[in-house]
């Protein structure tokens, strides 16, 4: 038997174009004389759609262009995910009801539905957590379940289906019905029970974060290994968002043999035929490793492209301060981007350095990108002189004389850069601009609004700070080939040169001293149970700080000579990453993300007031007094 | 038996403030003698906040304050919301296990651990709509009565409890539990099934929507009816917010009795503790209407003052254009700001006409508010100078020229206003200042990013354009009792004044129609089951265009000579309303919520290409053909 992976690039909200790319593949698999072929999860409407789902005339669509892959069965069957209406029932908000589903597909008819109250398969498992919102739109397992008065189990049936004289018991699961590890239920385990299975389907649109491929090798193989039956894995590429959430969908489709061997594996970020003959003897692969920089370099490269073809841009332009965000910023754009459709802008004030300014002209020269220098210091002094001192009345005659102090005028210099000549240089150079700030930055408001943090995209915001370094490295070694980031860009201090405080000839830079704070700010956002100041000092007076959340050993003590001030430490950022900093994310621009946990979507948040436990203070208290 | 309704503040977040707020009211109870008081759901964490929910110091710290209200229930029943914890389970996710649970305390224990798992009922009916995400967090009772492998009406207990030897049978229900009408469960009827009730308690966390307390009327006092048993409905106030979308509380705590009619009402807004004596006769109260714009106007003004409290705010900037909506922006803040806290600013381009400069002028006279006027132009053409017509280079000795078109101009001076000027001002002023975009712009991304879509808080947002006259016309007659907001600001053409093209003394402006594209936009958006223009071509094929969408009948001929005007008028705004207004949506200020379904977290998106169906184009095919 052949089996064809349909590893298809899925545009979110366009079933017409799917369901065209599934008819091409299928094609393509019937010239291969497979006899299968095996879609992703939603493959004809996309997953990450927002609120489309609330759209009858866009269910409606689905279902038609679902009926066109169906109609295309004739000779082949065709495994594929789409959501399925029941048009005669609601869900718990009142609107039709949907489904998660996977439809089987056969000589130009569907399967399933002789020990099914449906002709498709349910997702059972729907994900609440992250950016994923499966329970706001589609209707459960459990909850058929309940409705008809049956035991879930019931409803985990396999496809029984008879394909060239021969036949097949499918179990068809959906994605994350193939990591039950925190849910009360397993169902796999349950299909298993009941009837032997001749083969694990799991179509999936499971988008990349950095270790997922890993772990998932570790799960699905141990999975079709203690079931004893091989396992089909199908996902997709391609680009999705929740708006404020851009995820890249890495492929990866593989299959593992009854011993839990991977013996198939797509590749990642590239849409793909996979035609699969189990009549022949196909040895153990090994099991890539997606941890490193070298998946989020190419997660990011893929996501950029995509992101640009899917908003209709073609050119790009980037404030280049000579620093490293805006630097990796530039390279990683130049992969993507032929020269001419980038360009690289330095705007420097009366605070930034020869050093910077040669290092910006230095980098656009090595990508061979358009530059220009657009000086800010003319119009900033104009801004300064209009507001500062400037006189503002009331009806009854009172006059009020306004003042900028050197704080605000920094926020008038990012400002100047972005709103002004950044969003005018790209308007007529007929393209956006980028935001380059990382996630350490957006993490506590170290960015300004409508200023540095403004733009299109920010490609680099779920990156640490160590993060854009390693990539920077690795795009000059590893992409290039050559120091196209001159090495000057990696040994000045990171600083937002807005005044002279900020001097880098002087070594003096960013309040974010990266080598720790990365790792606390990290330890707030990303950890599964996330972080607070409480657990922080509970770790500080443990001595299990540094280990716990990942730092390097000793520099606590090397950075705060004692207790108050790195509680005053702890205090401060604190106070910006759950203050100003979220009134900031709030209007920040898409984040692209590669982490398990990325602003926007994936991390909701409220602006509400910083706060620290009854506990946090009584510890503080104790240690204060030691 | 007295019964005293604890309708506080909650702020969120804040369980230490929150437990000092039920400390006082718990006091002032007791020295009224009741016998019980009732607070809001989840009184102590309040219930948006985000993904706060995976802090377990957050968690603990709970559950700490919750017992210092259980101490305090020495000789009063206390039944109150809070996060409930069982640390030795864990939900979907992983995490530990919450439930969204109400508590009963009395002589300083909990009750209702006779019959039931834990010594606290949950809630049941988790929404997970519109802005809600309860599934995302908590753990539903029927996800326990599956665990536990009995029914759900098994766990719908009511709790049993003397007081005063009085035995009494209480039906704790939580918010949504009392709105059952589209889910598979109604707790309210199981709970009454079993045992005769002798108070239903339903604990709320209910936002503000026009015309919720209409149907909510209605809903409960049925309950109550059906069921013959008295309802005491605990509802907040305060402002809650989910970072995009903020939401008052409009408390309306109410009592009916067991005939149904409301025989106590609390005042909307405004923290009050309201006792009530059963032994007393009560005569049944007129049920308040809030559809209106009274109510907008109640909820926006209390909207206002609780944001720039939560954020510390006491200073707004607001630029003034001489139209309509930056005239009510201006009135609603005048109505909660003294006026030396507010400061109007104008900035004329060479395009604005004397007629809104004057008009501008005047309204800030009226308001007493500080008063100035910025002109811009000389700023925007120094921009438009410097990009247009500036070489860039590249590596290669290569040059390019940039031009700047009049379109281009018009978000230069947009931008100018806000980021340049209002930004600069409004921190010299030493406060923020304000978006005054409303929802027909937003729903089409009809304002500038970085310009006049800016600011810390879009207070008309989720008004369209004839609510925001119907607003101003309001605020002169009813709120002011004088015509505040001149009368011309009401007669001139809306216009942004950014090109002749916009001039408003030539009676050109806006491109939006808002007579026919208000209701057009609102049906996109605020139909429960969206509309889209497969629907909007349905109905104007069958004539009802104007019926479904609620615009005035015979307009729809009017404005449209023939089908293809009216195909093309459509396609443009759909493709804006999924295009760019989305990218624009996505770093849009915060916006207030008074409708249901404001941008924001409300209505979630995600920045995909716009789609017509494959029904629609072939509607349009035979339409275009007749």
């Amino acid at each position: 038997m052949k089996i064809a992976l349909g590893q298809m690039e899925i545009i979110p909200g366009r079933p017409d174009l799917n369901s065209a790319a599934m008819l091409m593949m299928i094609a393509q698999a019937k010239s291969q004389q497979a006899d299968m072929i095996i879609f992703p999860e939603m493959a004809i409407p996309g997953y990450l759609i927002g609120d489309t789902w609330e759209q009858p005339a866009f269910l409606r669509d689905c279902e038609y262009w679902g009926n066109k892959i169906i109609i295309a069965s004739d000779d082949i069957c065709i495994i594929f995910g789409n959501i399925a209406i029941d048009w005669n029932k609601h869900g718990d908000d009142g609107r039709p009801r949907k489904y998660n589903a996977c439809f089987t597909a056969y000589q130009g008819r569907l399967w399933g539905a002789d020990n099914y109250p449906y002709p498709f398969r349910l997702k059972t498992l729907l994900p609440n957590y992250r950016e994923f919102d499966d329970a706001r739109h589609f209707y459960s397992t459990q909850k058929l379940a309940n409705e008809l008065g049956v035991p879930v189990k019931e409803l985990l049936q396999p496809v029984h289906i008879e394909i060239k004289q021969r036949r097949l018991s499918l179990g068809c699961i959906i994605c994350e019905d193939g990591w039950p590890d925190d849910y009360s239920i397993n169902p796999t385990q349950l299909l298993a029970e009941k009837t032997p299975l001749d083969l694990l389907i799991n179509i999936s649109c499971s988008p990349f974060t950095a270790g997922k491929n890993t772990k998932r090798h570790r799960v699905f193989s141990q999975q079709a290994k203690r079931l004893s039956v091989p396992l089909v894995y199908v996902n997709n590429v391609g680009l999705q968002n929740n708006g404020k959430t851009v995820y890249t969908f890495d492929g990866c489709s593989s299959i593992y043999d009854q011993q839990g061997q991977l013996i198939l594996q797509a590749p990642a970020f590239k849409p793909e035929l996979s035609v699969f003959s189990w009549e022949h003897c196909h040895k153990a692969l090994p099991v890539p490793n997606d941890t490193g920089i070298d998946s989020i370099c190419h997660a990011l490269r893929y996501g950029i492209n995509g992101f640009l073809q899917a908003i209709g841009m073609d050119k790009v332009v980037i404030g280049l301060s000579g620093g490293i965000d805006s630097a990796v910023s530039a390279a990683l754009f130049s992969t993507v981007l032929p020269p001419d459709q980038l360009l690289l802008v330095n705007m420097p004030s009366r605070f930034n350095s020869q050093t910077t300014m040669s290092l910006a002209e230095d980098l656009a020269s090595r990508l061979r990108a358009w530059y220009t220098a657009v000086p800010i210091q003319t119009a900033v002094e104009f801004t300064a002189n209009q507001i500062n001192g400037s006189i503002v009345k009331n009806q009854a005659g009172k006059q009020l004389t306004l003042a900028l102090t050197p704080f605000m005028l920094e926020n008038v210099q990012a400002r100047d850069r972005s709103s002004r000549v950044l969003a005018g240089m790209a308007a007529a150079f007929g393209g956006g601009f980028t935001c380059n700030a990382n996630k350490s930055e957006l993490s506590v408001g170290y960015a300004t609004l409508y200023g540095d943090q403004s733009g299109f995209l920010a490609p680099l915001a779920d990156l640490w700070k160590h993060q854009v370094y390693a990539l920077g490295r690795y795009l000059n070694q590893t992409v290039f080939g050559q120091a196209v980031i001159p090495e000057g860009v990696f040994q000045i201090v990171p600083s937002a040169e807005l005044s002279a405080q900020q001097a880098v000839d002087e070594g003096k830079g960013d309040p974010i001293i990266y080598a720790y704070h990365d790792y606390l700010f990290r330890s707030f956002t990303e950890h599964w149970n996330r972080v607070t100041p409480e657990d922080i000092l509970n770790w500080y007076q443990a001595g299990t700080l540094e280990t716990n959340i990942g730092c390097e050993a000793g520099l606590v003590s090397r950075l705060f000579p004692d207790t108050k001030s790195f509680i005053d430490d702890l205090e401060r950022w604190w106070r910006l990453y759950t203050g100003i900093a979220v009134a900031k994310r709030i209007q920040a621009p898409p984040v692209m993300a590669v982490s398990r946990r990325a602003y926007g979507f994936d991390h909701r948040e409220a602006q509400n007031q910083p706060y620290f436990t009854a506990a946090y203070h009584e510890m503080k208290q104790v240690l204060l007094k030691q």
